[in-house]
């Protein structure tokens, strides 16, 4: 009777990339993304909410023009996830260091004006998330257990560390974005993998 | 140099109508908008962030068309406050009790699906969190010091409970919202004023 959506994907490929598997570190604000702790210590961050964020960022980054959208990423991770998403959805994407004013200084050769910020690791992209919170920029960030939230607008709590959960959030970001848009009507004609979104491994590290 | 926001009002009138003041009580997930303890044991909201939200969610609710916002009031002061917000916006207002499946069960006389829900105070209006939580509707609410922000998406810090700040947030939330949406250029042409907002008082009440 109820038509409560479905989860974006199966919960054993959430749980088979530790989507959900946050650190020992839990702020204050992540606390209610906790779902329990592990025996490990780790802290473990609830599915559905997981699940449910990525569908309302998703659905929030496809009201905007990709253009007016800039993605950051600062680690190899998830700079190769986000870059994928970047691509896919025509939005821009930041990898490098952000500068005071970048934002917010029409005076700076690199002046940009997105109306819509989405971080992968607030911890190494404080610079940007500074420079969002001047103005009236809102900011989604994917955060892990471990993130300190108070100048994130709409958190997506996740593991946002590791190579193959950082992949399936950035795919799936970019998959309902293209359906929301009405690019793709079903989740068949998107044509990437989840491993396209996965940071390339040295010949040596296999 | 720098293009920074102007507040959306001036800062002495946020402060006359207590849009700042909080409850004795803080919850876990509100002590990153808090700013101080009065010394008689209020909690005070941070102002700064309060505008910026404010901002925020007037421009999130202008990218949706009014008719798929639902806004929820359940006491004196937020209904009069909301209502005004709705018949100016042209959004929906519920301002009775949410019956269960009400965005799920299709099956239901009375079932409606928003895209976004604007909620006065989910303590009171826990019934409509609880159900648009089930669904993929993000969920803004205006949220006191003493608000537990579990099922939140976008919260608004604010003194949700005053007469004068209930008024003074919709009125900024319905003048943002039209300019906007582009149906008015200038706060001037806004043509309400604070007051319009505002439950009416009893006269034996003055």
């Amino acid at each position: 009777m109820e038509t409560a959506p479905e989860p974006l994907i199966d919960q054993p490929l959430y749980l088979e990339v530790g989507i959900h598997i946050g650190t020992k570190v839990k702020t204050p604000g992540m606390k209610r993304f906790i779902y329990k702790v592990r025996e490990d210590s780790l802290y473990l961050l609830d599915l559905n909410t997981i699940d449910r964020r990525i569908r309302l960022a998703a659905k929030l980054l496809a009201r905007y023009d990709p253009k007016d959208i800039v993605v950051t990423a600062s680690r190899i991770y998830s700079v190769a996830a986000a870059a994928k998403f970047a691509e896919i959805t025509g939005s821009r994407i930041m990898t490098g260091r952000v500068m005071p004013g970048i934002f917010t200084n029409p005076n700076r050769k690199d002046f940009v004006e997105p109306e819509l910020i989405l971080i992968s690791d607030n911890r190494n992209e404080r610079q940007a998330v500074k420079e969002a919170n001047k103005t009236d920029i809102p900011i989604i960030a994917l955060c892990d257990t471990d993130n300190w939230i108070k100048f994130v607008d709409l958190v997506i709590p996740c593991n946002n560390k590791g190579r193959r959960s950082l992949a399936l959030i950035y795919f799936l970001l970019a998959r309902e974005f293209m359906k929301e848009k009405g690019l793709i009507k079903t989740n068949e004609e998107f044509q990437y993998k989840v491993s396209d979104f996965e940071a390339k491994m040295e010949a040596k590290a296999r």
